[in-house]
């Protein structure tokens, strides 16, 4: 078996498939190995369905000899515990709900099977996906690959770990306020959130429907693209004319490698022909992301309140310390928080009348210890997308000074996320090509 | 003007151009300042024609405007002096014809004119293309933009140089014992030599016509690609089913870093599912190089000698003592060296009736100081294709512990070029692809 097969992504995967180089029990069995070996320390699979990926090979293996392979055919993707697959447990990291088995397919994961994915098994998330460490009480504290102890972001956490560690060619992840594009960003990965409702989410375990995407994370951005095509037809990408920066980002305490990572990626487009220019607007990050918070605990009171009375052991404390505080915000206070999501979101719907593209950092900092405290900044700039309603791309820029993953995102206007997917391609290529020796930058 | 345009290769500068982001002028005009601020110390550059490249640049301008665009339209490109451009200066490098001015274009550059190019002016190279260290008496010590002091190679020194440093998009050198793929290897950029007699050789001072080919040299595969297209018609890409090392690599000394580029490379194409086997050959790497030498040291006697006898001034001692030795090797040895070389060549040959492509080192050493003597193994693993006559490209493949370039070459069987442009455009796409933390390799 070939020793790296873990870094042939989807779409170097798919090629090597089909020139009939690699096989696809080969890579199924290369994963499902891989995952024995590293996921006791990594903690993000939460199931590994061997048979299942077994059959499913086999299936793609018939395909390929009968000719009729189909676009996804035989790559290994494994899903968030909180998307129904059938006959696996889809508990959305709630012990409370350890036992629970999907009937059947989520309307997402069909799609990836028709397209002849390998569905390797369910990936370990933040509890009820309301928080965003992955250091979940019952299904164990997921790590990030790049250095044990810290976290893979959240709460797709399962998600980015997976794929960075080479556990799987592409994952599924769901974002409410930032959950694909957070671990993407820690991870080191990239991970798109589509515009809302593109992706089906009935078999989704939802929050906030009208802030719940799903969307995949994978190594690259032609990899990311791969499998958002099979989750859902897309528009074909249009030209970019001009991208927007915000200037409401420096209320916002970042990181310096944060910092740097917006500062390259901006020099790298305006090299590649793109013009930046910052529009000022009076964004309260902190106070939308809040508010998005607070729908999001008042959702999870409703969706989960009955089985929280029930059986509170099944729920962790930090969970319920969540749900609690929903419940004391008054409805004077919601009110205005929602009026304030709807006034953020105006905002940048109202600069992307201007520009085609807004490019901001997509986390103030980058993975931390998971025995710190988790910084409330984490989804201060993925939130927007969702207030929104906007599909957003997370796209790796750069490393801090102690190798941990630097991401920046694009947000675009609805039904653009070919738009986004090709420009993030473009800055992808010019983050990978040749750097020129530091006297010549 | 982008501060970073120049970080454009061929391939994303052609589509800047085609979507109207970046003007042919403004590219021009940016390589013409970075080679003004750069090139004093870099010494890549024998002469600079700002006029001819504007000149050229409105016209492509103008074709851009009337939509009758060509394949290299507006790409900035720079010429090895020993190719000859009409109007400027051709002198190969040597003092004695440091006023040549070429009266006419020769093929290749007719070529890529014809393609759009605009041609940058003439780059510094080893005098007489014999040598390869680009220290030149006549037209200064080029220095290789990864470490000042270290030599970028040769004999197309100047050319590594300049593509490294972002002072062109891209460079014709020019190559009889290694000199296209030994400056593309220490200067971190990709090198092709092609076929022997793809490229037409009429215009180029030729020292060995059994060996010389021209080539370009671009910072990534896409690149060459695109310039060796506009060289000549390549025939279509031909599936890679088994690749070959070579046994008789082992008894010629490799710098670590050296060894480490091949066993990633080998492990990577491994890993894309390419069969990599060791094939026993006796080839005498050191006294296969030191023939082809040789031979280019009469060759040299031949072409220079009357001009060195008239004007010694016009060459330097090492060219001198070069040719020297070789009036001193007597035709009985040199009659078996010539021996050696069919051997050599023969070997080759009969490996590639077993495998599409040989993979192997492009040099046995990184850059080196120019303060010390250079290695006299340089070539040893670059003449094996001009000996055959075989199309060979040079990939980057990592860095040694003191952040100079590695380069690992395939070699292909005849009319290969773009069979190993293919192969190499995904060896690439895999260096430069996600590499998952050391824990997870």
């Amino acid at each position: 078996m070939a020793a790296r097969l873990h870094q042939l992504g989807v779409v170097a995967l798919r090629e090597a498939f089909a020139a009939g180089r690699v096989s696809v029990t080969a890579a199924t069995e290369h994963y499902l190995a891989r995952i024995a070996e590293h996921d006791p320390a990594l903690k993000a699979f939460t199931e590994v369905d061997a048979a299942g990926a077994r059959e499913a090979a086999d299936a793609s293996a018939r395909r390929f000899d009968a000719g009729t392979s189909r676009p996804l055919e035989g790559i290994p993707i494994a899903l968030k515990a909180n998307l129904d697959a059938a006959g696996l447990h889809a508990h959305g990291g709630i012990g409370a709900y350890r036992d629970r088995i999907a009937s059947e397919d989520c309307a997402a994961v069909q799609r990836l099977r028709d397209a002849g994915a390998v569905i390797l098994g369910m990936l370990n998330m933040h509890e009820a996906a309301l928080g965003a460490t992955t250091d979940n009480a019952f299904f164990g504290q997921c790590q990030n690959p790049h250095k044990p102890g810290y976290t893979p972001g959240g709460s797709s956490g399962g998600s980015g770990a997976a794929v960075a560690a080479g556990l799987c060619a592409a994952a599924l992840g769901t974002d409410t306020l930032g959950s694909v594009r957070i671990p993407a960003a820690y991870c080191g990965v990239t991970g798109l959130k589509p515009g809302n409702g593109l992706v089906p989410d009935a078999g989704m375990m939802l929050l906030v429907q009208r802030l719940d995407c799903i969307g995949p994370l994978a190594r690259s951005v032609a990899d990311t693209a791969a499998v958002m095509q099979a989750l859902a037809p897309l528009p074909e990408a249009q030209p970019v004319r001009r991208i927007a920066t915000l200037s409401s980002l420096r209320a916002v305490e970042q990181e310096p490698a944060v910092r740097a990572g917006l500062a390259l990626a901006c020099d790298l487009l305006q090299g590649l022909g793109y013009p930046v220019t910052e529009h000022a607007v009076s964004i309260d990050h902190h106070r939308a992301r809040l508010s998005g918070f607070i729908e999001a605990a008042h959702a999870a009171d409703t969706v989960f309140g009955a089985d929280i009375a029930a059986h509170p052991e099944g729920f962790s404390a930090a969970f319920k310390s969540y749900v609690d505080f929903g419940r004391r915000v008054g409805p004077e206070a919601r009110a205005q928080g929602r009026a304030m999501l709807d006034a953020a979101g105006a905002e940048i719907r109202a600069v992307l009348q201007l520009a085609d593209v807004i490019l901001l950092p997509t986390t103030p900092q980058v993975a931390f210890p998971h025995a710190s405290d988790a910084p409330v900044s984490q989804a201060d700039f993925t939130a927007l997308a969702n207030i929104a309603g906007l599909p957003a791309l997370s796209v790796p820029a750069g490393w801090s000074a102690d190798g941990l993953p630097v991401g920046v995102q694009l947000i675009g206007r609805p039904n653009a996320e070919s738009t986004l997917l090709a420009l993030g391609a473009e800055l992808e290529a010019a983050l990978n090509a040749y750097r020129p020796p530091i006297d010549f930058a």
